[in-house]
């Protein structure tokens, strides 16, 4: 089965919205044996809108579009669709109850405009949306399937999730593909591509790479007409990569660092507490993205200030003698922010952001420290680019060195 | 001049990865009068791929794409370009030799895959990369412009605005559109489209409105030959779009919330300091993306646990009498961080990120409290849904009422 993926929206072509819509769906598509050929975004425009839906139903036995279904005059989803298929709205007496009820639940009147959500065409049936105004529309016509659901995301992943997704497994085709993917950090593209290039032309295997901000990520995908065929041809690639790659994965699939972490910190029976500086608090939230994070992660301090590390601990003679920026500083904040919450590992970070540099540092200068039972380590970096980024890549980087330590892959690193 | 945005990778179409240079192109080119049709998604395959490329310089004057540059066998942007206007690539010594350098500097040796990335065509010419190894590609052939950059957002930044975008500006058109958006706060989607339903169809003017997680966003946007026309046309619709939100606009444009709360803490020369429990050090994180914001953001807490909350400052009988979860906690909080500080404002939130509840309070329950100058208020919200939304909802909440305290808006609020 073949699927295309519309996200609607002036605003997104404006470049004021980044849609999220489309890699939502696109990452479900494959383990339900769907290939997807293309995502496209269009604007609120009824006669674009109309070209791309002719186009990707032309291309794909599956169409999935996001937005386009509020109250306001730009939502023309419904009206689009009407016109390729060839037919005329009418209200739907089911869908306009329902959304009266939601309303009365809300404690709110119905404005005029939201009437138009209870539209419908004959060949199609209203999606439940169980977090907003909005039906979804599911169409089937000559053989094609057309799924509309509403933009926001808080209404859209549900809608998929208890509606969408079990009605699409019905139609769902026999075969299968499979991937995985490996995490790694601390080799770059050229020198991973090397390693494994002799596997890029395996038969029935397609192999991909790709850099992001946790390292690169290396990706085994094959298709076959059931799971068991598919796992006979993963299986070998997959060892393949793991003895090729062993040292520099840190996860597979969809697992992310902090997950990862995080896990670790609690087989272990280990608790953190944190004080960073130059990051500003995206360490602290990184950690509590985790659900379940309060179990192991005591609490953060983000010391924006030279007095806020002194009344925080960090030894004023430090500052004094090699700066804030500085390895002895941000050892000395893992060191105190241990000590004073009471826990196993203590992380420090203290660097330049930007825009400005600092006492003669560069932005970008980055010193971690990490304290635990068995001493205080530090690690160094030095990131070129802006103050987002330098926030980000210092995040990342001290969460591997947490996860190096964790894993015991690493015991100190020379200097700066 | 119309063009198409293509984003090139796998990992995209898989859902691994979310587009953010689409976005970032889409927001460069109203200003410079060019009018999007069209973004597209497409795999790193090259039959997909290059008839993307067919389709899209079908429709558009100017193609833009990203990704699929890199080094390894997976990387097919300049084969399909190649392949579209019929040329064959050779090598050009002089990217070549720019790229040996980007090593020789770096101490690396070049790897023999990245020799392929000084690959060029007869009608294209090289665009430096200063951040990375993959020069991009310009090539203007039969009337059509094809721009081709690196996939990574660090690099393709800087290649657009030092190289890409100056020589676009040689091709510019002489239509301009010019666009107003403002952001809005405490006022659903409906309601403001009844405010403002009269303005949706005035000739020239195209007006949008989108929900968001800071409120909703309404948009003006005019075309006209020139730019005093253009402001002929949008001025007297942005007059009365504010004389109908005037309340309930927080920024417009580019607005961030986070800057515009940074711009008024530094107008006004005040101070801040926070505690946050249940958003878990991004409401710090999101104080500190301003460049700037050291000036007025002393320190944060992030008290994970209700022995941090004391050992901080907080009252442990209100704890004890009310519970962690508290209009009561979130004061304190609040009061604590701006007396142990020394700050003229302070934020507390305390709540209930999930995934499960907390003491009888279920998850999404949120307790903000402001301490200023005048006595400390409270907020509290509930939100219907997960951990990493609730978070969010949060943050953006808690910078709302910051926002409405230093613009005099609100003194404060009944309840729970």
């Amino acid at each position: 089965m073949r699927a295309d993926i519309i996200s609607i929206g002036t605003e997104i072509l404006m470049g004021e919205l980044v849609d999220t819509n489309a890699p939502y769906l696109a990452a479900q598509l494959p383990p339900m044996g769907i290939e997807l050929q293309r995502i496209t975004q269009v604007s609120d425009d009824i006669n674009m809108l109309a070209e791309v839906l002719q186009q990707a139903s032309q291309r794909s036995d599956l169409v999935l579009t996001t937005g386009g279904l509020g109250p306001t005059d730009d939502d023309l989803t419904r009206e689009a669709i009407a016109q390729l298929v060839g037919e005329t709205m009418y209200l739907d007496t089911q869908s306009l109850t329902h959304l009266q009820e939601t309303f009365r639940q809300r404690g709110a009147a119905m404005p005029n405009a939201n009437v138009k959500q209870a539209n419908l065409i004959p060949s199609g049936r209203s999606i439940l949306n169980a977090r907003g105004t909005a039906p979804g529309w599911w169409v089937e016509k000559d053989g094609k399937i057309i799924v509309a659901m509403p933009g926001p995301p808080g209404e859209m992943h549900p809608m998929w999730e208890t509606e969408v997704q079990p009605q699409l497994r019905l139609h769902a085709p026999g075969t299968v593909i499979l991937t995985r993917s490996f995490k790694t950090h601390g080799l770059g593209e050229s020198a991973l591509n090397e390693l494994i290039a002799h596997l890029f032309h395996l038969p029935d295997v397609s192999l991909g790479m790709y850099a992001q901000a946790q390292g690169v990520q290396v990706r085994a995908r094959v298709r076959a007409q059931n799971n068991e065929e598919a796992q006979k041809l993963l299986l070998p690639v997959e060892a393949e990569l793991r003895r090729l790659l062993g040292d520099y994965i840190w996860g597979v699939d969809d697992q992310v660092l902090e997950e990862q972490v995080g896990k670790e910190m609690t087989r272990q029976g280990l608790t953190l507490a944190i004080m960073e500086s130059c990051t500003g608090g995206l360490l602290a939230h990184t950690i509590t993205q985790v659900p379940g994070s309060s179990h192991y992660f005591k609490g953060g301090l983000v010391a924006y200030t030279n007095e806020m590390k002194i009344a925080w601990g960090v030894d004023p003679a430090l500052i004094r003698d090699y700066g804030a920026v500085s390895p002895q500083v941000a050892q000395d904040m893992a060191r105190s922010a241990r000590e004073r919450m009471g826990t196993d590992i203590g992380i420090g970070i203290t660097g330049v952001a930007g825009p400005e540099e600092l006492e003669g540092n560069p932005v970008g200068t980055v010193h971690i420290g990490l304290a635990h039972a068995g001493g205080t380590i530090h690690f160094s970096r030095r990131y070129p680019s802006q103050r987002v980024l330098v926030k980000q890549r210092a995040t990342m980087q001290a969460m591997i060195e947490l996860w190096n330590l964790l894993k015991g892959k690493r015991d100190e690193e020379a200097g700066v």
